[in-house]
């Protein structure tokens, strides 16, 4: 683990700029870096994909750009539309956001068919499925990532960065299992370090979206300096999504959910004492 | 002040309902309530106007729909598309959030355009634009009013509700100087007792965006037995923008105008220190 290889770590990463406050200078910076430090793609909001593909016409770093983002609260039409035209302006991957009340509410086919026609749409494109991961439980999340993979979607992804939380790697676990080898799962959201990008990538991630991308890169270097005590493993009430269940942030069911999957967890006595 | 009218301020609020994870039982009792206390319209997502719109008709609650929501940060051809859509489905009035960086970058043109492409695509609707003020200095924010106007909308509108921070007296004030009589102005984004609203209204508010109508309605009946401290005048830091201004949500330069702004402000001895 010490042994990190800094150049493969780099292509596991979208350098992502997605804050609505962000003026074209920003933009440029981020293709700057993303050349620089050999990042896979530079995640951008659709009005800034063209502009971006400019930027990196003499490059190999790839334009990725969302769609429906970040609520997915957009009609299929919309969304699908909005991917074809990224792609028409450069975008070679696509992160739809799946409409998340109507995966809550079970409607299963209107889900799949919501990313099909966004599929459809990017083509050649690749089409990453943003489940929001914080608004569902594991049940849902399961479903979901079954019905990406057979809408042929290319990915499926954690978050979207604004929800209540954003990626942990008991979802990244759980959307690896059960996308099996041969889909991508993205892992997205507060990640900030080279700790969090390896839990991420034990987990079964194999891409990052993030805006600490050099910031890891500067951790991984590092590694091989690191005490054997932060090689540990970690305590899993630490890194288990039931510690963000805020009631203030979730549906009040979801919330529910959590407290009692805490109650039954087999970590209960040992760390836990309901959120210590 | 203790004499107000409960139907008058039922009918300047929007019953808003946006979380991506509200299924449609959320928005069905968002009707329900919509149409029993009054309130103007129910503001819901693109996905939800159809079901809203039929949930509605016989009522004289109008669907409100948002588009480029809530970053702003689609193209213009995509934001006219899911405002005409929209429309189709029965939405009556627009709520569309501007590109925040390229009004960031002075692309005064490009912000006129966009504007006007949405309301040219929404017409009979009615279009607010929302400026998401938290990213905005006051000499944008009267900028971005005057395009708003120009571009023929019919309302300019605070903020999304899932920006930095929400709607302030002090900006609604600057909206309300800068457009004049005939043009709403719509605040938005943390409103949630009936002294907010008391606030957003006495500094020129026209409509209120939020979630706690039903809350409010209820604390302007409770208004008669305040005691007559509540009516008092607030010290001004304590309802300045300001004090919501944070390093770690704003963009670099946008935090540093706000420290610069506290410096020499009138009230720096009084009441600051510096946000005590």
């Amino acid at each position: 683990m010490r042994d990190i290889d800094i150049d493969k770590l780099a292509k596991m990463i979208d350098h992502t700029e997605l804050k609505s406050s962000s003026g074209e200078g920003k933009i440029k910076d981020l293709c700057v870096e993303a050349d620089q430090f050999g990042f896979i793609t530079v995640c951008v909001n659709p009005v800034n994909v063209k502009f971006a593909a400019g930027q990196l016409k003499d490059s190999d770093v790839l334009v990725c750009s969302v769609v429906g983002f970040p609520l997915g609260m957009n009609t299929t039409e919309i969304k699908a539309l909005e991917a074809k035209k990224a792609v028409e302006e450069g975008a070679a991957e696509i992160d739809m956001v799946i409409n998340v009340g109507a995966m809550r509410d079970g409607k299963h086919d209107y889900i799949k068919a919501d990313i099909e026609a966004v599929v459809k749409a990017s083509a050649p494109a690749h089409v990453k499925v943003i489940l929001e991961t914080c608004y569902l439980t594991d049940e849902e999340i399961i479903k979901a990532c079954e019905l990406s993979v057979e809408a042929g979607a290319h990915f499926v992804k954690t978050s979207t960065g604004f929800g209540a939380f954003g990626a942990f790697a008991h979802h990244v676990k759980l959307m690896r299992e059960t996308v099996g080898p041969d889909i991508g799962v993205k892992a997205s959201g507060g990640i900030s370090n080279i700790k969090d990008a390896m839990r991420m990538i034990n987990a079964g991630a194999t891409r990052l979206g993030t805006s600490a991308g050099i910031v890891i890169l500067e951790g991984a270097k590092l590694l091989k300096y690191a005490t054997d005590s932060w090689l540990e493993p970690e305590i899993p009430c630490h890194t288990c999504p039931a510690r963000s269940a805020s009631i203030a942030k979730l549906p009040k069911a979801l919330y529910q959910y959590y407290t009692n999957k805490c109650m039954k967890c087999e970590y209960r006595e040992k760390y836990n004492k309901f959120y210590e």
